[in-house]
């Protein structure tokens, strides 16, 4: 196992007007004077445990290895949901067990999920509201001081899964989902790069999503003239749809957000000569 | 006197899309490189010392001791109010002397208050809108170096005090006020849980406030039902009036904001039986 | 030259809802763990070059000699604009080529300008769409852990400039643009405090922008009655029109953005008395 290093990412709901977010800073800077806190995003849309789990799942990857992410995206909090560290690709996480980093750890084999017990690396009063300031900021800070992770309560083997949009197949269709849209209206989707390349092989294919209809992928946002929808694969190897210096998410406007359907479909391609 | 360690919080008026709060962490930088600086927000209303100070007392104390806490909500910049200084509960606090720092400020007796005069611990040149980069950066910048407080110019014994909502009682009823509007839409009052506890005893009590009328406190916010409106003890043990997975303050409408009357009134409550 | 110290500020237009600015800080961190990142904004209005170079002329002078200035405002990346790193007035910045950097680097007689070509400190998989990420994090990285500038790629003597509002004068008119509308609504211009007062020496001057017109400026924010325009040389010493207590953009509304026009006009001011 990775020993932790100071580094601690913090991924949560709760906006930048709020001072929660420094709260939890302040309390893991009381615990680990020298911890590094670096904030992936306090902007998941409210309770929404989907689109934390995309985010994460996202940025985590590029941190060094042994860092701690601590997210927070925790609509339960103060009911029965267990909270959690779990151990898996040389990275740890820290939060509730409600399926936030269950696209992380259903993809890995090597994984130990603690739930968190031992109430020494916990503040020393509980509120029913905010566990993110009383036990998972506490208990990434104790972390961050390479506290063994076995030690922070017992090991436990089944973790909350999530119920989160995956392509399929039919037969000439590969059908997948929207699952962010960024600041300049790219809309992001599930759909990976390998996965699109095997299933359209060689064959011509369109690109359908909400009334944007596509022949082709680009290569760079600037390849297509501007104010003209494009498909390319972005920075994350997944399948983004985008307007050359414009907003697919405004130009679908009611048609798209998180979930929305996007339809890889095999079809002959035939490209009419314009006649003179 | 706590000794300053090397963190500085800010908080601001400023918001983030100008440099200006990052103009102030390259003053910090440039004369101590170590220094630790966190933001607790940049979005207090423009002008509202009253939020900007609400933010700061519910903000500071879960910093270690020892640190700076940063405040320019300053609408009065370049006119007469004073630079301060103050060490106060083993923090210190650097800002205009406008009331930001006054809930405070009043709540403890050791207290030393600076009137920040010595110019060799500001810019060389004063501009007359951005004492924050002038004055209050270089000044937190030279302390977290360990300069003593009172270097800094001379003491004073009579702050501004700050005019704010302060719950209060009549006959039958405790009168608080909404002091936050959280991200979720939850609002935050003055509202303490003690002295709610001590006002209702064990007697029956509703709470109103605009519309919504609610007649037992909760434990959590997933204790009610979905979209139903409830109050709860908050993270800070303030009073707060939430709707599970809904937003409050939309309920509302134009009902709430900043100082909004919340009532507590004892009365008894009857809980009918809806006949067969 | 100025050797790198381990400070490396951000700005960007990528906004701070999706997780890119905390992946290039992931992998800055992955290169030197003890690098200290600031972000300046990533509010820059996307694909702003114009906006990103303002905001970066005027922050960067006051983080300390050898800091590293990383910048993304770049619309055609996957084209054909070059990667650079630009050594400047003690100061290096890392970008594209694309006009980013140009309000600096044409003030300077004393300029390193390296085209980056050297992809041994670039990440391993260069993405059509992300080259913060992919190349001009890492280089930033690696230049703060004091790697040669020269090292990363070969000298150029033409970088691509930039066409930004610069004031002009007619013959009694001395014209400026607004070049930055700050949180406060305050509209920030291109007109320097020496500028206007070379232009205007001693005589009488009115002040228009839109309907607004002005016949003196103020020292303070507060030296206006509330609620009044007023004309001030603002913190960056350039002339800011504002409304005490106010918001002078959503006075004017559609009239004003970036480049709005605002013209100093050589008049004479007759003060009228109002008859008893």
């Amino acid at each position: 196992m990775q020993k932790p290093t100071g580094i601690i990412t913090i991924t949560t709901d709760f906006g930048r007007i709020d001072p929660y977010v420094a709260i939890m800073k302040g309390v893991i800077l009381a615990i680990n004077p020298s911890a590094k806190v670096v904030d992936i995003t306090h902007q998941v849309p409210a309770g929404s445990i989907q689109e934390g789990a995309t985010i994460i799942k996202e940025a985590y990857e590029w941190f060094p290895k042994g860092t701690i992410h601590l997210g927070v995206v925790d609509p339960g909090v103060g009911g029965k949901r267990r909270p959690i560290l779990v151990s898996v690709d040389n990275h740890f996480f820290v939060g509730p067990d409600n399926g936030l980093f269950w696209p992380i750890i259903e993809l890995q084999r090597e994984i130990d999920i603690i739930e968190l017990t031992e109430k020494k690396y916990w503040l020393t009063d509980i509120s029913s509201t905010f566990h993110g300031r009383d036990i998972f900021a506490p208990v990434s800070a104790h972390l961050s001081l390479k506290i063994d992770p076995f030690l922070f309560g017992e090991r436990i083997s089944h973790p909350t899964t999530l119920d989160y949009p995956i392509p399929y197949e039919t037969n000439n269709e590969l059908i997948g989902h929207v699952i962010r849209i960024d600041r300049f209206g790219n809309l992001i989707t599930n759909i990976a790069e390998d996965k699109l390349r095997a299933f359209t092989a060689s064959k011509d294919f369109v690109i359908k999503v909400g009334k944007i209809v596509l022949i082709k992928t680009s290569h760079s946002y600037s390849d297509t003239p501007k104010g003209e929808p494009l498909a390319l694969i972005g920075s994350s190897n997944l399948l983004e749809i985008a307007i050359n210096m414009g907003r697919a998410s405004d130009y679908l406007n009611e048609e798209c957000g998180y979930g929305t359907k996007i339809i890889v479909e095999l079809t002959q391609v035939v490209r009419l000569k314009v006649p003179p």
